[in-house]
Parts: structure tokens; sequence; C-alpha cells
């Protein structure tokens, strides 16, 4: 409740046309529903302008069934990311809406919005094993109301490749790069496009890659400008840092 | 044997009460049950007002078993950590009175100790994913004869969740703090209460969070004041530092 | 040289209205100034929408100044970041006209650029040590034309303080969260804000701190959404993110 | 303002003992001082009973002058750690009643606070390297009103001076254990003891010590229980904790 | 396309030779096939002088299959690193042209070339785990035509073996010392030989070994010239460096 | 050849009691057996006094019964580490006179060496869950001629269980120390005993031990001096170094 | 001596054309020079096709004379790497014909060879601040009897600046690639020429470059294929690698 | 106070020739001389065979002096090590009887013992910047008493200066390799002697060394078997744990 919500309150106390009791009331309603092993945070669209994401990874089938069903009362659609397809079966059997993208690894319970803008969220990836991650960042993206281009496997070693799509990458408002390995092609697409760029660096790889590390520093350090960075493997991440950009000023 | 001890049993030798053969054989009593892969620290009850526990993870279900038949006489209640279903399902075929607790994967053995004080322990988690280590902290506190209250899911992307909750956690003697990913929890409850707090990070995450490491250093670089921190996953170890802070001055 | 500006020379080339010498040296021409030590990249403002910022640290005095007055003939004002001050009073004995910003360690050549947007930047700090980086990212913000609003050293540790400034904090376009040490601070603005939200470690504190790791590792982890994060010190960066997003749409 | 101040306040304004305006102000006061870079927690020392200290490390003699000036209006004693004996000589120059402690490195203004209850806190180092830190904690606890008892040089390569003092260990209600190097000592003292067990890591050391990761790393794998660490060099948190703890039902 | 054909291209648009419609498709050629998932690189054998090699590891059998037929248009021999026996059986259903080295773990599409130069290179490696390593080198060097010597299990430890077979490594153009656990072979060989080294770490090993960290760090530093060093178990690497150094100055 | 054959040699050859081919052909004798994927060691037991073993982790059934089959050639026993069940009943299918000690993971073929000295090595774990690695250093210290002393779960948890055992540790000759966790045992060992100790770490623990990690950490940075380490779960150079050790001028 | 010589040398003692004691003082000739504190390699020339170079980082400027003393005896020139001026000035006091090149820090006695071949070596830089260790390539490969092409300041932020630069880079039989910060240069690189790369990282950065790690890792995980790398900074190893490369088949 | 003595103890209480107030006496001598800053272990010598090291690096001189002159009345020798020659002319100027070795940064006070035993301990080094740990080793093996045999600069970049010192080098008892950068001498060494080597890894080298690091992983992986490997930089755990060894069995 902000301080303009809480003058009001005050001033409908003072006034008389709101009891004590009813106050208190108002300054204590829960905005979050407590099913004891979470909270869920019902309030979050209001605050922050997107429902929280379940983040799948350690939750059972049973716990996600229990969440997805809570929030639904709340919000036109629901995403579910890192649900394996053995998980995703068990909850689709509970919650027959909800639709599975098995490269993504995500779940989508609800209509997907409309896009809000139509400025459109380029995703960029080096290689074809960074497809599940790039996937991911585009279905959220496209969840949270955006349009999505794919540009993929334009890696450094083929530099070409990268050259032949950038009029494509320059379009986009927003420019996600998706890499494993080394992580090289964040600092070259960062160096030329004026938008900005969020690194994603995936674990593909082996040896000194160290999971997804190298490529996470290559990016920490990169020496175009403009770039920042999202965790390893954090496709949900990229995607919504790149929709909040994507809709500043829409309205 | 403490000195005042000593002295008594030099006295009682001198005064010929007792002879040296007895004399050295008090100053050699086994303390120790020999099992020949384990020896069982019979006296660390004694000595440290709590029996000790087993480690369940390294042992065969053999050995838990022997281990436990072993200490049940000298004490009222074993408790063994890190013990999967599987092995959980030999030892008690084999310790009937053994009931397993499948979210903290413990075994108990024995009554559990009527709470020794009114003073309760709070276990606040950042999210769902943080129970079984959670679960394994609060069941060790109550083992050891506490009152748990458990506060879960109000990590600080919904900081509010947290404040709704703040009242009882105030509440508590000591508080954990249970979270995994970036911990930065541990830190806020650290600021707004002024009890002991014991940080347990957990390998909740994935990419960079190096199994438990993030939020490891986040604890231990804690800018909130009041804040211990046990090692990753290490729900025992917390539920029984807590358990000790609590019990201090207890007769 | 893109597509269309090619098809139009080689229209011209093919009318006769341009010799093939001239195509030639039009599609050869030199984009960067060669100093021998460094290639001053003229184009980049063309390119990317900004000049190229001179990186002081690994620079003499005397390179600095040769670049300085190479892109002082291209650019209306150039910045050089990471300058001790001793460096700095050597370069200003030749470049009179470059300011020296001490706590921000930044040289600026020329006039600030006039803000393009009324929209703002919030640097927001955990602590007081946070100063120097928060500083750099602010210099830069305002050189590259956009307004700021400081919010120092309202860590976790005290959140209430942080809380007091959170309307000034929201009303912000973009938010840039300057913490070292534990870097918790980022999780907790990612949860209050619905702007896109930049980490910025610094190398604050000690022990475990490992220069930095630690608040980076948090801000990479962290719980809350629309987080990225620049490498651990590099307040220029975050500064740059941070205008490229907030004149996203300015003509 | 905790649910009762706030039902008190509200119930003022319904019966017009309370104007909108004064109801608002006191809502609204501000609990810190702003000196810009920064802000002083004025309200800490009720919120969880002890006043904020000031982290000298990356602050300059002024800024740390006029915090503990901003200070001194509300708290009787302020602690300022991590002050080097140059920069101590400065604030002495303004603040004469700033006591320097050369060993600890901490500047102490007001007098210190009555010791709030009989029981002690041991302070047990491995090695004579590990005084500055350890004094560290001593002068912190004490500074919050505790009893010291110190015992130091007692590290297990010669763990006979360790049993010879295991009576004054023993008599402590909290004990903080510091150790570099190996830091095996914190295992050794937490199965000896049926107290609360603060590890205290030290940088002390060389090659794979690593600057205090290998003795941190110990002690957070401690087979011992009961222990808890902060982080390497942190004496001060070590004081804090303890002290948290040994004030524990002392009104 | 270099500065030379670009010459010739504008010289013949300008005579006429050329239609402006037709320089546009030659400087806009695919270079790339475009599988959507995949962009394969038809260009690298002209611009680098080798096909570009499926790295076999974060792909499908189906996607491996399309980039085989995709290629095998262009290349006379493909190869396909990385395949575990069921995915290379999957391939080798709809590509019976396939053959599959069980050692090597790669698959090879067409007939290997001939050797293009007399000059060896030798495969060295310190024991008979880091055979499936060497033999990926091994293959590569000879699909990539280059007769290979393999010396195998010539580790440190009994060093004569080595000294046994040192005309046979100096008999060879380039040398690749294959090894795991401390790695020290390649600084004895680098010591020895008056040829190119690449010294190449497997993950052989176990404890600080770090999955072939330790090998690596110690190449990385070797007291011995001559010795550069490739990823951990990037055996395809090694044999493609050494490929490319035998091949220098043939036609 | 030491200088000295060398020099009989060739007075052999001077005097011509030795043909220039037989001279060659001596200095030219080979001292490993070649299996193509292996050299065997021949001369290893002629110039290190033990013969080579075979480390089983990374070669598979056949390749360990090549080599054990050419050592039994020339070796009164053979000893292989890190063998599986399963890999262990496939050798010993082909090599019936292996026996498989299924805790130690190893095959032992041939007789057991007498003990050459009545000298004892003493090993003490920490745990029961460093058995494995403590029976794989037992039975390579027998295999090589050794009386065994074993002294099992004497932690410093319990430390009273170490004490009553140290007149039987004392008693032996070289004393190894097996520990995971925190590794602490070594120091409090190496403070108590004034024989050579090798600490032995164990990849025992979780989170922050960093599967060995931490308790290697610990060892080297040992205050108890007279202590060396070996590599993490290297039961075998511990077994072996103490052998060496114990047989130093053993004829 | 390898075989033919010594059977030569059996020969001659067989046929009374060499007497046993010149036989053996032929075997036993010394080919290093004892100085004490080192063993100069004298036969390195004859054994590797170079002369050791003195590593001057860890040497007084006293060891450096005596060793470049005991070297000029056998060798045309002398390098002595890692030489501060301070230093320096002290050798050549003593050894006025060293020559010393401030940038890379370097001493060279002697003239350079003539180069033995016409090939170049490409010495590319991403960056200003990586002169240091380019320079340090440049000379060693120079005094090795190369010509060397400098290539600076091309990194990938302003990519066409590479582009620009790729004729002459691609003329070079060897290149060396010169990075810090996050080193993607090497793979853009290694992508567009087929040439052997020999990647050297450098130190530039700061925050997480971690000194040099970030390049490095880059580096060893090149997308790119023919790409091998030397330690961070290790200027002399690059060099060396390049020559030996550059020079094969050069009689 | 072992257990014959303690029966001999009460044996003489029991027959009144001893009284209870001087047996407990006896029980209670103190065994450390405390000086506040530090417990000086007085009956190290009689516990392990050697006096206490005094470890100079984290103490004042005024601390070391007092120590010094504590234990001369209980040890013939006194060993100070890690001591810079500004501290080492303090402590002589108030111990006038201390001798400082500059290369090896220790103090020594009192006559060298005798050496015990005729068997040497050979120190052998990879290059000349290992020399000052190289004789911190020499130096203390030499003050317990110990032959030393010095052979230094035989690293393996050169293998042919270690072949020539082998008959040395084997001749010893025991062998200390002493290597920084990647510290291969020690698997080297370890295949050709049959004596315990200790592995002393040092952190001379450069980039990814790190400060010994390098060193330290080769040499716990080493492949050959006998090594046991100290801290870095630990030279006097290596002289000190080589005269344990050394003295093995001498009266």
């Amino acid at each position: 409740m902000d301080k303009k919500a809480l003058a009001q309150l005050l001033q409908q106390v003072a006034s008389q046309n709101l009891s004590v009791e009813a106050a208190l009331a108002k300054l204590d309603t829960p905005q979050t529903a407590d099913l004891g092993f979470a909270k869920v945070d019902l309030a979050r669209q209001q605050r922050t302008g997107y429902p929280e994401t379940i983040f799948g990874a350690g939750k059972t089938a049973r716990q996600i069934i229990a969440i997805i069903q809570t929030m639904q009362q709340e919000s036109p659609y629901v995403l579910c990311t890192r649900v394996d397809a053995e998980k995703a079966a068990a909850v689709q059997a509970e919650v027959p809406a909800a639709q599975y993208d098995v490269t993504a690894r995500c779940l989508v319970v609800g209509q997907r919005a409309t896009p809000k803008t139509d400025q459109t969220i380029a995703i960029v990836t080096a290689g074809t094993s960074d497809l599940p991650v790039a996937e991911e960042a585009a279905l959220t993206a496209e969840v949270f109301g955006n349009h999505v281009t794919r540009v993929f496997d334009v890696g450094v070693a083929g530099i070409q490749r990268l050259f032949d799509q950038l009029d494509v990458i320059r379009a986009a408002q927003v420019v996600i790069v998706v890499a494993g390995m080394e992580g090289a092609l964040a600092s070259v697409v960062g160096g030329l496009v004026d938008k900005p760029v969020i690194a994603l660096p995936t674990s593909v790889g082996y040896g000194s890659s160290f999971q997804g590390l190298s490529a996470l520093l290559t990016m920490l350090n990169s020496c175009a400008e403009g770039v920042s960075v999202v965790n390893i493997d954090n496709g949900f991440g990229a995607g919504y840092c790149a929709s909040v950009i994507n809709q500043l000023g829409v309205s």
C-alpha cells in the first residue's frame, strides 16, 4: 500500500467513513495464498506487472498442480519452467489445459498474451546444442506478450553466418545471445548492434568449459558495451529481462 | 575425568579405600563401544549433553543397525540422518521402533524428548525446494527437545510474504534461515530480528549457484550482523546449533 | 555498408556515374584511425549510437592523449574511465578541456550531452564504500545523455532505508543496483520494481567475498526476475547498458 | 511500526485525537539520518538491540567522523572497526573521545557498556598470529556488554595446551574459536564443549591456505556438532553473534 | 569475397558484362544451408581448407543425419565426433556409408583423404586410459590427410619406456602428447624434441585431478618451450591443429 | 644401466669378449612388454623395488587380464586397484588366482609377500565412511610386505576415542591418517606422534567439502609438522609411501 | 647420444681406435655448465634447435649475468625475458652488449639471427593494453629468426577493424592472437584463417577476468578449430611455438 | 603422562611414598610457558623428538624474542622460519647468538645438532628460482641433525641434467623435490628412485600457475608412486618430514 492510498485510508477513518476494524483488515489483507509448502504471491502481477512463474525443478508434480490451481484464479496464464517430460505428464493429467513444450521443457496454462508491442526480441544462438535454453527464453518472451525472432546456429567459427543475419538481428528492439563453449558470440553481436544485449551462457561444452563457467566469464568480461548477463542456462531469466525492456513505455 | 574427581580417586587410593588396580581400571574405563568399523561414543551425551547422531550417508544398513542397537542401550532416542528410503526400510526391518521421515530423510528411534524449554526455534525458508533440508533441521531440533515454528517460502523475490510473517519469526528465540540460489533471505532476516540467526545454505539452484556455493558465500558475507553459517544442506547442523542455543541456561 | 547502400553503389557503377576506382575506395574507406598502438574506431558512434570510450587502465598518459586528440575530431565528447589522479593530471596538462571526476576516476572531454529523454536512471547502492563504482556508472549515464537519481547506502541490513526510498526508485525507467559483500540488495530491489534492473557487483568486502565474487554470484542467482548482471566494479558497463535501455525509442 | 501501535494510531485518528497530518508524519518519521554518502540507521538499536557499527574499511576519515557525530546523538557508544592507525589518528583529531585499540584496529567512542550478564564469552585462538582478529572479536563482545575470557595459542599441534585450558573454556556460555592455517581447532573444541561454538577462520597461513579458504572450509565441514561459522577474519561478526547468544533472556 | 574478386566483379558490372542483379546475387549467395536448428557452413572448406566437422554431443541422431546429408553434397568426407554407440547406430541406419570407430567415438562418412604429405604426426599417451581421446585425435588427423604414428603408454613413472620410443617420436613433424593425472609427459617430451608439441590433457584421474584440470594446468605451465595446449579431452582439436601444422606449405 | 656396468661392458668389447652386436643388444634390451594399448614396465621391480601396480579404473577387463598375464611372468604378485565388482568377476573368470577384496575394491594375484620387517604401519580413520579408502591403503601395505594395524573411527568429534588408541598408534613406525569432511584428525595425530604421518584425504562429506577438497586443504595446511599428503581417496598411494618408508634400511 | 653414434663409438672401441677411457669420457661429457644455483643447458641448441632462454623473473641480476656469460660461449645470441628496468640496468653494467627492450621487458645479447624463412608470423592484439605481452612474443620470434607482422588493437568490439586487416593476417604462415578480458578475438580469427593459430591470453581486465583466467578459458573452449593455447601472459612461449612451426622444413 | 608412569605414580601414592598433593602437582605440571600471546610448548621435544619451531611470519620481533628466550631454557637450538631481513636484525640486536640465513630467511639460535645418521637427504630443485624454498628445507634438515645433498636446477625441460645427477640423488635415503611452474620433476624423480620422495611445490611461475596451485596439483596427481606432498613453499615442512623419515630407527 503506497503512501497516497494510506492517506486516503486514514482520511476515511478520520471522516468515519471507514471503521478502525475495516481499515486494519485492509492494511492486513493477505497478498499470498499459503499452501503450507508454498506461499503463492498473488499480488505479484499487480506489483511487477507479471505473475509469479513456477520454477519446477525442485518441486513435485503434486506441488506444481496445487500452485497452478491457486494461481489460475488470479492470472490469465501460468508458466512453469524446468519440468521434465514425466512430471509434465503428471501435471497434465490433473490440469488438462496445461500445454507442454518439449524443447523448452516448460508447461504453459492459459492462452498466451497478445503481443503488447510490435517491437521484437531477437534470440541468437551460437550452436544447435543451445536450442533448449534458447527455446525457454523464446517461450518466456512469447508468454509475456512479445514477438520473437529466432536466429540459430550463427557462432563465430563461421562468422559469415552471423553477418548474413545481421539485418534481422538489428531489426529487433532487444537481443538475447545464447552461447556455450567460449561464448564469444555475445561480444561480437554486442559490437554490431545498438540495442540492449542480454547474454545467456549455456552449459554446452566439455572439459574446461566447466559447465558453462567459461561462457559466463566471457560474457561478463565482454569488451563490447551494452551487454549484461544472466545465469548459466537461465532461459527464463533472459526472456523475462528482454520482455521487461521490450515493453518499457508500453501502457 | 576432571581434576576434582581425580583428587578424590587419588585420596581413595592413598587411604587404601581403593586398590591400585581398581583405580587404574576406573581411569581406563572404555567410553566407546568398539564395533570394529565404528567406535560408538557412549559418553557423548554426558560430555556434550546430546547423544552422538548417526550420519547415515556413507554407511551400510547393516552398519547403521549395529550402531543403533549399541546406542539404544545408553540413549533414550537415536537420530540417524541422510538415509534414503531403501536403506531406511532395511533398517526398519531389524529395528521396528525406527520411524522414517521421508521429507527429512531421517530415522528416529525412541520417543522424542519432551521440549525442555518453551522458547521456540523458527525455521524460515526462501522456497519450496528448500523443504528437505529445512525438515532435517526441524526434526533435529524437535528430537533434541525444542518447539519449532515453520515459516516456509518467504523468499525476497516477494518480500511482503516475509513481512507478513515477521511477528511469528520475531517471537522465536533462535532463527534458522534456509535458502538456496542467491541466499539473500539470511541477510534480510538478519537485519530484522535481534535474535541469533543461523544461515543454512542449500544446493537448490543451477548454473552459477555451483551446488550451493553461491548461497554459502552470500551468507558468509552477510552485511547483517548476528548471522553465522553452517555447511551447505547441513540441516542437522543448523538444528543442532539452534538447539544448543535455545537450551542455554535450561537445566 | 549495408545491402541497400551496396545496391546503390553498384547501380552507380553500372550507370557509369561512379568509376570502379571510386567504388573500390568507398568500399575501402578506413573507419579507424590507426595510431600504431591503437586503432581508434571512428565509425562506432554511427554504428552503435555511442562513441568508443577509452578504457584508461592499461594505457599510458601519452597513449590516452593521442587517442583523445584523434577522437575529438569526430565526437562531441570523449569519456575516459579508470584513470588515476596522477595520470589524469598528465592528460590535463596536454588536453586542458579534460575534466577529472575524482570519485568516479574518469576524465570527460567536451560538453555533456543534453539529456535525450526525461526518463531517469536510478543508481542504488548498498553502502558508502560502493560510491566510486556507483559514480562511474552515474557519470557514464550522464555523459551519454540521461538524468540520474542517486539513492545511496540503503543495504538490506537496515531494510527500512530502502523502503523509505522506494517511491524514488520506482519512478525511474531503469535501476542500477550497486552492492559488494553479499550483494543481496539486487534481489530485494528486483522483487519490488517492475523495471529493468542492472546488478553491478563491487569488490567491496573481505575474506570470502573474494574480491566481488560473492556479490557477483548472488546477483547471477537472483531469485527475483528481471535482473541482469555486469562485471565486478564495471560501473561504466552498467551505466552504458542503462543508457541504451533508457533511450530505446528515443529518436 | 508494529500492528498494535498501528491500531492505536488509527484509533486516535478515528477519535479525532490525532489529525490525519500528524498520523501521516508519525508513519513517515525518518529513521535514518541521510548524509548523502551514507544513511545512518538511527532505529537500529531500537530494532535489533544494538546500534549500527561503522565498517571503517571503505570509508574516508572524513566520512567516519561525520557518521560518528551523527550516531553519537542516539547511542551511548559507537564502535568503528577496520581502521588503520593513520585513519584513526585523523578521526581522533576531530573526535577526541575516540579511543583506538591498535591490535584490534578499532575505534571506540563513549563508555563501554556495563556487562549485562555474568556469563562469559571465551575466545580461543590456535596461534599468536590470530591475535588481531581475536582482539576485534573480544573488543566487540566487550563493547556490547559481555565479559570475555581470552585463551590464546592453544592450537592442536600441541593439544595438551588446549586440555590445560579446558576448564576455563567450559566455564563460558559461548565459545569463539579463532584459527587460520588448517583451522582444526574448531572441530576439536566443538567436540569437547556443550555450548555454542562460533568458528572464526583467519587468513593466517600461506600457499594452499588461500587467504583463509582452507580454515573456512575446515570449519564449515566440522564433524563436531554445534559449530557455526562466520566470514574469514570477521572478528566483529563473531563477537556480535556471541554477544547476541550470551544475552538471550537478559532483559 | 576478397578484395581482388570484388574488383573483378565491379569491373564486370562497369563493363556491362554483369547485371546489377547478378552482382548482388553473387555478393549475396548463401554460403550456409539453413536447416532451422543449424546453419551448415558450406564454404568452410573453401575458407579454411577443411569442411566443418559435426560436434555430435549436443545433437539428436535426427539432427546429425540431416547435417550429414547436407554436407555430403559439398564434401568428400564428413567427420562427426562425440557420438555414443546408440546414436551412431541410429545414424548408420539412415546413412549406411557412415563408419563408426568405437574407441574414438566418431562417425566417418566417405573415403578418407589420401595423405597429403609424407610427414607424420606422432600421438604419444601417458597411459592406457588415455586411448579414447588419443584415438579421436588420431582419427581426426587421418581423416584430414595425415600419417599418424601411435606411441601409447609411455608415462613418466617409467620413463625408460619413453626413451625407448624417442627415435620414433623425433621422426614426426608434429607431436601430440596425451596425458591425464598430472600430465607431466608433455613437459618431458617438450624438452626432448625440436618439433611443435600439442599438449592434450585428459580427464583421466581422480580426486584433485578435478576432471583434467590438474593436467591442463601442468601443460599450460610447462617449463619446456614449444608446447601449446588444447581443451581437456579435445582429441579433435589436437588432431586438427596438428594437421594444419603438418600440411603447412603443402599445396 | 649405470656407469659401472657400462664401463664393464665397454671393457668386454675392447677385450673382444663381447661383440659389438651383443653389446648393442645389451644396451637395447627391452625393459617393457609392449601390448599396444600398454607398455608393461618389467624392470620396475628391479628399479624401484616394487612391481608396477595396475590402475584399474580406466581399463577394460580384457586389458587388465592381458596386463596381469604379462606381469605374472615377472612378479610373484600383482595388485590391481580401483576395480568394481563386475569387472573383478570378469577378470577372475580368466585369472582364477585373482582374489577380490570387496571393501578395498582391489584384485590381488599371487601370494602376499611375507612381511619384510616387524615394524608396523598404523592406519587411522576418522569415520566409518572412510573404510574403503583405508582398506585400499591397508591392502597395498600388506601386499608389499608390511604389518598393518587398523584404528578406525577415532575422529576428533569424540577425541577421547583417539586418546584411547594412542599407545597403539604410537607403536607404529609410520602412521596413515584417513579422513574426509574437515580432515582435522591428521593435524591432531601429527601433534601427538613422532613418526612420519601420511595424510590421506577422502571424498567423504557433502556441500562445501567439495568432494574431498576441504580435507585435502586441511591436511596440506596442517599446523603439525611431519605430515605429508597424498591425493584424495588415494589409498594405494598412501599405502605405497608408508611401505617405502617402513622398509627403509631393510635389505 | 643417439643409437647410431653409440654404435660408432662401440665400433671404435672394438677396433681399438678409441680407448675405454676416452669412450667413457665421451659418454660422460658434461652437457651442462654447473654454476651451483643453475645448470646451464649447453646442449639445448643442439637438441632442440634453440638455445636455452633465461627466465629472468625469479633471478637476481648477479645470477643473470653469470648465466649470460656462460651461455655466450656457446650461443650467438642470448634472450632473457621478464627483466624489469632496474635489473636490466644492473645487467647492462656488466654485459654492455645486452640491449633492453622496455616494452617487451627483455634483454637481448648478440646479433639477432637473420630470418631463416621468408614466411611471416602475424601477431594480432585485441587492445592497446596487450602490447607488452605481444611485444615479448614479437621479440622472441624475431630473435629466433622470423619476420613478424604486428596487427594491434583489432578486438571484436569493433570488428571491422579486424576485417580491414584480414589480408595482412591471412598472408602469415602462423598467427598469434593476443587478448585479455573475454579473449573472443582468438575464436573469431580462428574461424577466418586456415593457418595455425596460437592463442595468447593476457591478464588485462578486472573483476571476473580473474587475472586472465577468463581469456584463458575462452581460448581453450574456442569453437573455432586450429587454435591452441599457451599460458597467460606467456609472450615468450607463444613466440617460441610460432617460430618452431614457422621454421618447419627449413634447413 | 603415559599409563605406565601413571601406574607408578599411583603405586607411590598407595605406598605413602608420595602425598596426594605431590601427585596432583605432578599430574598438573605445566608443560607450556604462557607468555599471554603465546603458549610455548616446552614438552614438544619430549613428545615428538623435536622442539617447537617458531613460525615467524605473523609475529612481531618482540614476540619472537620473547619466545626464543623462553625456548632457549629448554632446547639446545631454536629455529625461526619466515623472518625477513629487517625483523631478523631486530631479533639479533637482542639475541646476539641468533644467526640469519638470508636465502632461507631463517634465524637459528644455538649450535646445530651433530648429524644423528650418516644417511643423507637429497634436495633437488627444478630451477634457480626455487632456491629460497629449497634452502629453508635444507636448513631445517640440517638443524635437526641430517646431512643434506643439494642438487639444484635439474628441471625436466633439460632432462639430461637430471640424469647426470641420478647417482647422487639415488644415494640419498630421502629425496625432496622442489619445483614451481608445472612441477613435473616430482613425477620423473619419483619414477627413478626407490626411496621416499617428498614433493615440495613452490609459488614460482605466473599466469595459470596460480601461485603454486599448478605445481601442487601436479604433485598430488603424480603417476609415480611413493610421492607425498607438503604445502606450497613449505620448505620447513618438507625438511622436517624428511628428517623424521631419515632418523627412523636412529636411537
